[in-house]
């Protein structure tokens, strides 16, 4: 294993200046329709909207003062560039951001508030890591990568260490599956900290390549993408699947009306704005009722960075 | 004084197995835009979403049980209909509720979740009380009103009582106004737990009717209407308007652009759904920044039901 116990406790000291302990919020309706006690660990009312923060400010504090001097950069379309753009700002550098020009406004606005430099891209992963490439180049920013970087993994790691201290003897946690930052720290966490407590990984059927690349032990594409939770439209890193694949119990796919239906839940009865993202697990709980009846079960509400132009968009 | 501050003190007792201590949330970006200490009682996320399950349980549980047990009638388009409804089933007794047809689909559900009967009736108040009357005439039900009714104003109070209690030293509380059950339930407390805070109402100015009210000494109707803060259309009650003239320091207009924005702000950098008519105050310290610049300020966030199919129309 390449991320310790340690390392994941001094990740949690290392940032727990610049985060907020965010509470672990449950709901009684939403436990009656499940049948089930849910535990929903609330990171869309963290620092920027989302636990990005957690492994981008890890990521930053580990750098060396002289390798980040020139700043840090780093591509993203939402939250992890304002987790990167957060960070410089505490670190008192410049931060480059290169962000597909299809972002929504208000994360662009967001990371513009924080001070950095926002460069636009085509909306594909050739644009921005060649766009990156040439800021990097010129300005010797240091890169950190979303969620393929080690102590990016160990910072978010840290999300589901504080909901296990704060929700003991849970029987499951449920994560989304992204690019498997949040999943691998996840992992690690329930794995050192709670090792009876499985933990399951919500993903849409529209972006649907973590099941595959768990089954074949590669980087799998999606079959096809389409799918509201626009958190999770990217492959899996070479350092997370490793994580993911020795520690996951399943990968469990949802479809788009099981995610606005379970979006629709939280906003009516928990009135608290999450990301289409973060209720990918909450669909899958509902989904596959009978694997989690009775059970105490945490969820990882993983941000609330969402347009409010949109939102009703997901409910016609 | 018709209302005593034993009264209060007994109503919260009285209510207390029944309802949540709702948190008192912060937000540092907010407090920034405004330059004053915000502290926000979120009834947003009290039992059925507001907090009229104060006054209505209050109220419910007041009436002899020999009163009560042909069950609890009311006319209300939306919060005040849930907290009768939720009121009756805890009291094992049946609920009949007159609801305008143009109610949002999501309250109209809720109300029959808890198990009432529903009645529909045209979109004014004649129709509403002549519906009533018919109803309370055939099934012998209590009629609990929305807000001219002391016991319910006594539960209002309740929520400002919490609010100085876990927030000492507050400059200033403001509430918003419809017909006046919250605002003056919010002046009774200060008055008794917090005389030295003050008192400001929010009103849309596409329903002024408490402005008018207050200045004249009679219940005055809007001069016009036009708001989406739908839980403030209604003029004061004759029980409400005296306690407000004593006691309200002052009613500040809003238009429609700054309730908009402030509701934005509140969804954006809060993460948690509020109805329109919640941020009225809000958008009121805005507007009158010079007047709190430097306070620290008490807010009453009203409730939390919302159409999510309606949300996106509030910000194009």
């Amino acid at each position: 294993m390449t991320i310790s116990k340690e390392a994941i406790v001094a990740a949690h000291q290392r940032i727990a200046p610049f985060i907020h302990r965010t509470p672990v919020l449950t709901c009684s309706t939403i436990n009656s329709f499940a049948g089930c006690e849910f535990y929903f660990k609330c990171e869309n009312l963290q620092k920027i909207g989302a636990f990005k923060i957690r492994g981008g400010m890890n990521a930053a504090l580990q750098i060396p003062e002289s390798d980040r001097k020139n700043g840090l950069a780093t591509h993203s379309s939402g939250n992890h560039a304002q987790a990167v753009a957060f960070a410089a700002r505490m670190l008192g550098v410049p931060a480059y951001i290169v962000m597909p020009e299809t972002s929504p406004k208000v994360k662009v606005e967001a990371v513009k508030g924080y001070g950095a430099e926002v460069h636009f891209c085509a909306p594909n992963q050739q644009a921005r890591e060649s766009l990156l490439n040439e800021i990097v180049e010129k300005t010797g920013a240091y890169f950190i990568h979303p969620y393929d970087n080690y102590e990016v993994i160990t910072g978010q790691a840290t999300a589901a260490k504080e909901l296990i201290e704060d929700s003991p003897d849970l029987d499951f946690i449920l994560a989304p599956v992204g690019g498997g930052g949040l999943l691998s720290g996840t992992l690690l966490s329930a794995h050192y900290f709670s090792p009876k407590t499985a933990v399951y990984a919500g993903e849409p059927e529209g972006a649907a390549d973590a099941i595959l690349s768990v089954k074949s032990g590669k980087i799998e594409k999606a079959p096809y993408i389409n799918t509201i939770a626009d958190g999770l439209l990217t492959s899996l890193g070479e350092r997370n699947l490793p994580i993911i694949r020795e520690f996951v119990k399943e990968v469990l796919l949802v479809s788009e009306d099981e995610i606005k239906a379970a979006l629709r839940i939280v906003y009516e009865r928990m009135k608290i704005i999450v990301e289409p993202s973060c209720v990918v697990p909450l669909a899958a709980v509902l989904r596959n009722r009978s694997l989690f009846e009775h059970k105490k079960v945490g969820i990882v509400f993983s941000g609330g960075n969402v347009d409010v132009t949109k939102i009703s968009s997901w409910f016609v």
